[in-house]
């Protein structure tokens, strides 16, 4: 990466707060956090510098760029990003703020741009960031020094990754795992349905623990249950539930075993994630007998998407901390994105995709398209809401676990805490 | 109380602010309190630390949590709290927030329970607070140690208070006082006709000191001096009007000298209230000629309450610091519920009500049950609001109070300042 | 000013942060300032001690308050103020409020006023602060040190300045330049045709520098460019457009050598201000050719103003820092005063003025006042949001200023940073 664009943050850690540090030590292992962490300011703004400005954050999927000079906008932190497709037809994500007097450039939530011209003095500036025009500004000025701040990008089997970090993890192993697992459903083949944005009234972390458990999902998500082996576990899985998951993955294993297809989560209960320090996983899950999709009865939605050589494939589930999930039909995928906006604020986008040939109205309609996890999602959005009013209180104190429903819960606090330490 | 409720709040002191202790100390007597007691953080943190957190509150009614399992609830300072009957008849004041991972237990403002259902994962809960049911917690698990946590609960003839402080206040003394002034009204055979819920956009003082003194009440409640004797003092009460006043009380005394009846605050002007650290007070007070109730046109409103043997009682008055006043006439009671918001924000809710067999539309009217106390509350909400925006200009200087007129705002400052100090 | 009155404001000096001294230490000449000047809170707090509660504010017009006992209304950081004229002529900035306990005296906006009678206690004052009656105060209270608090005001030429400092700068340099400039306009002799209120979401620095340059007119002000010569500057100013602007100014010279009608700026682009501290400066521009007013056509959109002989007189320029500018055209004049509300937030107010005997719908038409300068000014508040939006990133670099079009920039810059130094 240019050398001129990439020096968009010279994080400014704040002092590790002697809150936060005294909090971690006092914390029982097994129970939930105390209320300190969902709730104060510097632990949020903690929060932000070590993860939300370290790590790789999920933007969107590179079909919204298809063509050099589309784009679309995200703003992370304050810090407001163009995702934009360059001449070069690499991806980039360049900071939507001009050089000259700092005024945002773009204020399009999505578009196609010839060139990003600022509207205050129309400085004006190419897809790959360079500063190519100053009118008005004196003889002599150089421009070269006044190309757009870029963060880090990555892109994986469709998928867009950017880190606002000097220095970013190492995204290699993070490609090794999810791009072979990702790469049936042909995201970079892809369109977006439809997109809803939530302001969900709860601390990211609040997302992510009720992301990560199905204990919750018995009363709350009836129709998630009929399509899934999730809310259950090793104990409570009845003998005909148990029977009914090996028989479909038997037939999985029967078609697909050396294909990427093969279901590799071959237990009731969510796959575990995450694991110590590792921010992504994939899965394969078979679903439940009569469905080929997660929609409202189980039936495709949308064309075959990717490779999918015949419906009975599951579905595919990618993560990816602090700020992605994916589940993925045959037919259609669903990808979550969060982003933070405050100690109990949760931006939410929420993107259905199908094949890119596939013609709304003719070939998928949204009235069976969207149900499934626009309840599924807004039923979460209101729990987390409700813990979040709780965790608030100051009578609120830290309660135990389910051993067996909520390891995740666990796993993600674990991961979280040795990120903030 | 159990053991295992009782802990509620470890009443997180904060540091006894500097400026608190310097602005006490430039105070000058009988004058109002500088600016920052009105509007700054620290200030109103304080205030909830030391009054809020470790009085006694008053809550609701206890004819609103009638039969068990009849519940209502309330939020003190960020601690959401459900008032429910138990099957051992108790009211109990438990905390809203369930055990497992804190989720907020119930959203109703008010309603009848069996049991308390956890909307998150179900854990239920016994109308006592015990932990019944945690069903998908692994084998071994204990549900004795996670019942919810309960602040203290005082009944008073009919009024419900809590107290959130690990050792709450002697209540005794103020059951003492305010039982036999308000057996009579018959609270407890009664039935809430209406309730307003009011943002007050001001501090929990002004409302105070708003209401501890009637020199306001000449042009700004047109409908209360009609009805009451409390805008004269010694020095201004016209002949007539004095006696007036001594005829009702003649009339009473020989009436009810040994009864609870007696009027017992004989002067025009306000009871004195508070004195020095008593934080509770009650006194009957003569009504003007004309006037049986506190209503528009001084007429009943509704039936006989309680044990009066007719209307001619005057009018009772409780008050309990920090958060409750009523004025109770022989067929009505209105309470005044104050929790506090912010700085700059006091909810309040008022309640009218009733003997418990009445019938609105037959029996009473809310045309002419309401209006009294609703246009006097509101026309004192405004004031409240005119006087913090005044308070918080840097030019308000405190200023001087009337010596026959504002006694009872320097005894509620007294009082308050020997709080937080 | 009487002693009493005048005690506004012992200012409460916030300690100098360091941060500002280091932000200023670092500061590149000839750039944008860091973003933490455009959103910090400290800095705000420090430019309203040094420069908001310090300096000369623009309050508003004589003709507002033409008659003894005409009022309006204004609130600079907090505190309330009246701009009353007084029985003896004398126009007063009295505080609005009350010396008893506080209360707001008067919740609008404007209007006439026989005393200011406090709502809660009614304690009146007189038109010039005194405190007159106080009913319901004990014997012996000695009403005389009561008057209102009051900030120092000055008249100029139907211009009014109020300062909240105890010891206001010199008003008398600036009345010696902007007297003998503004008289021939004939403020004093106006009236308010419109008024407008906003709410623009920028730091009011960003208002100044947005105020400072037309390096954003030429696409942003379509309409304004139309009429002035200020988008040009020595560089690129073509033949035409420099023969068009000088044979205007010899027309000018021709005809008011002598009178205070003379153009004195008399280059294009913009005159040069503020120059070292000098926070007031004025002028007069020609308009461009057609052009006799400031109006979407350039025909005059109202009667000739103040002592104008003839239609051909330019645009009078005043502007006064940290709040005021006004553009006057021989048949109207537009004022623009800005206030702080907060560290993203400016109110301003902008006011039509006509001359006193013009009557709307007859002599003038809102239709055609209005447009220029109420079109002119929203396309600058969408462009300064834009800004905050920007300089709020932390990616946000402070960026290089045209030296020959931005230079007021810089010198507005300079004069800040000599204020909050």
């Amino acid at each position: 990466m240019d050398q001129i664009l990439n020096r968009m943050t010279a994080s400014q850690t704040s002092a590790h707060d002697s809150w936060i540090a005294e909090a971690i030590d006092r914390r029982v292992p097994n129970h939930s956090l105390e209320g300190g962490f969902y709730h104060r300011d510097d632990v949020y703004r903690h929060d932000v510098e070590r993860i939300w400005r370290r790590g790789w954050l999920f933007a969107g999927h590179t079909c919204e760029v298809a063509r050099p000079g589309d784009f679309f906008a995200l703003e992370v932190d304050g810090d407001p990003l163009l995702i934009i497709r360059g001449d070069d037809g690499a991806v980039r994500a360049l900071s939507n703020v001009c050089r000259h007097r700092g005024s945002l450039l773009c204020d399009a939530e999505r578009g196609h741009a010839g060139r990003i011209v600022c509207p205050y003095h129309q400085w004006s500036y190419g897809r790959d960031g360079k500063l190519l025009t100053a009118r008005g500004m004196h003889q002599g000025f150089d421009r070269s020094p006044y190309g757009l701040a870029a963060a880090h990008l990555r892109e994986l089997e469709g998928l867009i990754y950017i880190s606002l970090a000097d220095e970013p993890p190492d995204f290699e192993p993070a490609r090794r795992l999810l791009g072979p697992a990702a790469r049936p459903q042909g995201l970079e083949r892809a369109r977006v349905a439809h997109a809803i944005d939530y302001e969900v009234a709860g601390n990211w972390k609040l997302v992510w623990e009720n992301n990560r458990e199905c204990y919750h999902c018995d009363v709350n998500h009836p129709e998630y249950i009929r399509a899934n082996f999730d809310r259950y576990n090793a104990e409570d899985t009845p003998p005909r539930v148990r029977s009914e998951m090996e028989s479909a993955i038997r037939g999985s294993d029967a078609r697909w075993r050396d294909a990427d297809l093969a279901v590799n989560h071959r237990n009731t209960g969510m796959a575990p994630f995450p694991a110590g320090a590792t921010w992504y996983s994939a899965n394969r899950t078979p679903l439940a007998p009569g469905y080929v999709s997660e929609s409202l009865d189980g039936r495709r939605v949308a064309p075959l998407m990717g490779s999918y050589p015949d419906a009975g494939v599951g579905t595919l589930r990618l993560r990816t901390l602090p700020n992605f999930w994916n589940h993925s039909s045959c037919d259609h995928a669903v990808s979550t994105r969060l982003l933070p906006g405050g100690p109990q604020r949760t931006h939410v986008r929420v993107t259905w995709l199908v094949h890119e040939e596939a013609e709304e109205g003719k070939d998928y309609q949204l009235e069976t398209l969207l149900p499934f996890w626009q309840r599924t999602s807004e039923q979460d959005w209101a729990l987390v809401k409700h813990a979040q009013r709780g965790v608030n209180a100051r009578a609120y104190r830290p309660g135990p676990f389910s051993a067996t429903k909520e390891y995740n819960v666990e796993a993600f606090l674990r991961w979280y805490l040795a990120q903030v330490e």
